[in-house]
């Protein structure tokens, strides 16, 4: 019998509500996605929620959802997976955080949450923060590694520290320092002092550093702090491969997926070009993708620009990376045999443009390959999704679908 | 950002199997709703199974599990809702119950289960009942209290009082009295017997009353006996408020709603001329809709009429009320802005007219506002909701999805 694949191409917050200024369409109905509506119409269309009708997701606990994990269980926070996407190896008791470069003023209040999405000069700007790791006179570590673009990640080393903190990612108007214990342990406590001394220090170092100087003077932003959010400790989760006996691969521009997909145990490569913004290289991750197909069952390819664009309120920037995911999309169906491999597409939730913000909206999933129920949906849509033959299905069913279908589930019962 | 607001309507067993008589119709599909096929064309449609597929729900842990609650946790029986709505306050330890005026024969053999929908001298009645409080020579004490119609409300108060009953709502050609302790316990075999006394002590008090004299000289049937049933202590349960940050109101005539919504912390109202029943006003019960929602986030309006009109089996006293609730929904379409308030529509379950009792259907909702995904779907129906953008969900669902569309709901991750 035929050794049969599953690709799954995730568009990071693609999904959207219908904008008045697309006369009430949505981007996916607006933009050209002839590939995508080939896809659907060898496929079977539905509506997925990826955690439940309403319930709205980060990207980290969509994404693990639709790996297949139960998130009330085996998620403990953003940062380590975060770290792990970053290559830093948690060790026990680490605390990890999830880091943007960001712009504040002089009284750390925060003027722009990404730094004006800076993308030079990071490597000097990481390099400052270095003599940091060990500035604080006790006896807590701080391991500050950038990841791509305005993102990085922070872990805290030593004994007795808690993640029951009040952070979050920052917010324009808010100050990049207000974190506290959420309860009256001194552990709590210990740990919160540290990491508003980091912050603090992330300051002195970044705001007179050369690389600030120069976009100053440039008329951009300065990234003159470090803002750390979402810590968490270690989850504990149970590889794919330990699951299902799965051998799945990875492409992804961002360390948040990457890390997740580490803990899954999945091949996780890095793709020259592949941002984790809207001008990341789509073509090169199709590439990928179809390499890593030769020697995994599954191959889980992740475009994150989209979410980016909507958080900006950017239209036509959606409306452009989901055709350059289209052009993606394109390149598989070229290259891959229907027959052989199963073609997933869907969203990790939707992005509204309007609100800048994540929804709890179900998403459009198309599934296509060898033995599904073909439907008459003919476009890949928000709206048209819900006549299709997969009905209204959930993240963590996703995993069990494609895993049924090529071949790789445990039967229940005899 | 304007702040978005919501009304949930509810048409209580509004929903139906089609039915012979209607030439395979359903009352939905012949009553003339207009309004409710306007909104239908505005919105989203779906079906929504109140608790899960062919799950048989009563109107309590319909309504509960319409507004967010899992029932599996925090439904203890109808008496301590039915208690709430009446203004009852539980003491720890009363047991509630619901009870119906009825008809019975000397032997206490029920004739009719709501005493021919008695409406007039029930204050009489009622006041006849008041000497029965301490009448029983032992340490339990029973506090009656009428609601609306033929509906009533039984404390028991004392120690050791058990839920543990085999009661039941009256049954033509069952003894009224006829209720058995379902464990071994003293407590239960002791609220027994006080139970048991109640009742035919009820008998003896109102068969010879004299607004019983005048019905049975009017040929109407006499109400000569109270029937309790659904038994239950105090539950414990989170307000929408402390869940949610909600702040809710809840336009309802029966008192089994009421008390629902005193549960989740609601603001609950007397509207005049809300009776619970068919001849029940509409108009009244949209006009405070409309003012409630002036200063509350979201305003849930129920009516029963539907189901008491299928209880009957009553196929044109339902499409009348049908017509009714449509007329309310007319005039609340003519005074909110769907831009900023989102009207939900949906049955709390279906109630069959043939079968003359609740079923385990799905019943068909609507959820119209700015930002959901319209579909083609143009008549509110149990036939076309199917072909909805909703798809099909659960009654939990629908607070989730209601609070997302306001902004209300909490991001799950980051």
């Amino acid at each position: 019998m035929t050794r049969m694949h599953a690709i799954i191409v995730v568009g990071d917050g693609m999904a959207d509500r219908a904008l008045k200024d697309l006369n009430y369409k949505t981007p996916l109905e607006v933009a050209r996605v002839g590939a995508m509506n080939r896809l659907t119409s060898a496929g079977a269309s539905g509506l997925l929620d990826p955690i439940g009708p309403g319930l709205v997701p980060g990207s980290d606990v969509a994404n693990l959802s639709i790996l297949g994990y139960d998130v009330s269980r085996v998620y403990t926070g953003r940062g380590p997976l975060e770290a792990a996407g970053a290559g830093l190896e948690l060790q026990k008791g680490d605390l990890a955080f999830r880091c943007n470069f960001a712009t504040v003023e002089n009284d750390l209040t925060v003027l722009d949450e990404r730094a004006g999405r800076i993308l030079d000069g990071l490597g000097e700007l990481e390099e400052a923060l270095r003599s940091l790791e060990f500035g604080g006179g006790h006896d807590i570590r701080f391991i500050f590694k950038r990841t791509s673009g305005f993102r990085g990640v922070l872990l805290l080393r030593g004994e007795g520290l808690s993640p029951n903190l009040s952070t979050h990612m920052p917010k324009v108007g808010c100050r990049a320092d207000s974190v506290k214990p959420t309860d009256d342990s001194t552990e709590a406590e210990r740990t919160c002092n540290a990491l508003r001394e980091f912050i603090k220090t992330s300051h002195e170092f970044l705001d007179d550093h050369p690389v600030n100087q120069k976009r100053r003077s440039e008329g951009k932003l300065p990234a003159n702090i470090v803002a750390p959010w979402g810590p968490g400790k270690q989850p504990n989760a149970k590889t794919l491969s330990e699951h299902y006996g799965l051998k799945a691969a990875c492409v992804a521009g961002v360390s948040l997926i990457k890390g997740i997909c580490k803990l899954a145990g999945m091949t996780v490569i890095d793709v020259p070009g592949a941002t984790g913004d809207i001008d990341t290289d789509t073509t090169a991750k199709g590439e990928a993708a179809l390499r890593m197909l030769r020697d995994h069952d599954l191959v889980f390819v992740h475009v994150e620009g989209p979410d980016e664009a909507s958080h900006d309120g950017n239209i036509l920037g959606k409306i452009s990376i989901i055709e350059k995911i289209d052009s993606m999309v394109g390149l598989l169906l070229e290259h891959v045999n229907l027959e052989e491999t199963y073609v997933a597409l869907l969203a990790d939730h939707v992005t509204s443009t309007r609100l800048r913000r994540h929804t709890g909206d179900p998403v459009p999933i198309v599934i296509a390959g060898a033995d599904v129920t073909r439907d008459e949906v003919a476009s890949y849509s928000e709206r048209m999704a819900s006549r299709g033959s997969l009905g209204r299905v959930r993240g963590t069913d996703l995993m069990p679908i494609i895993l049924d279908l090529i071949g790789k589930m445990e039967k229940l019962g005899e």
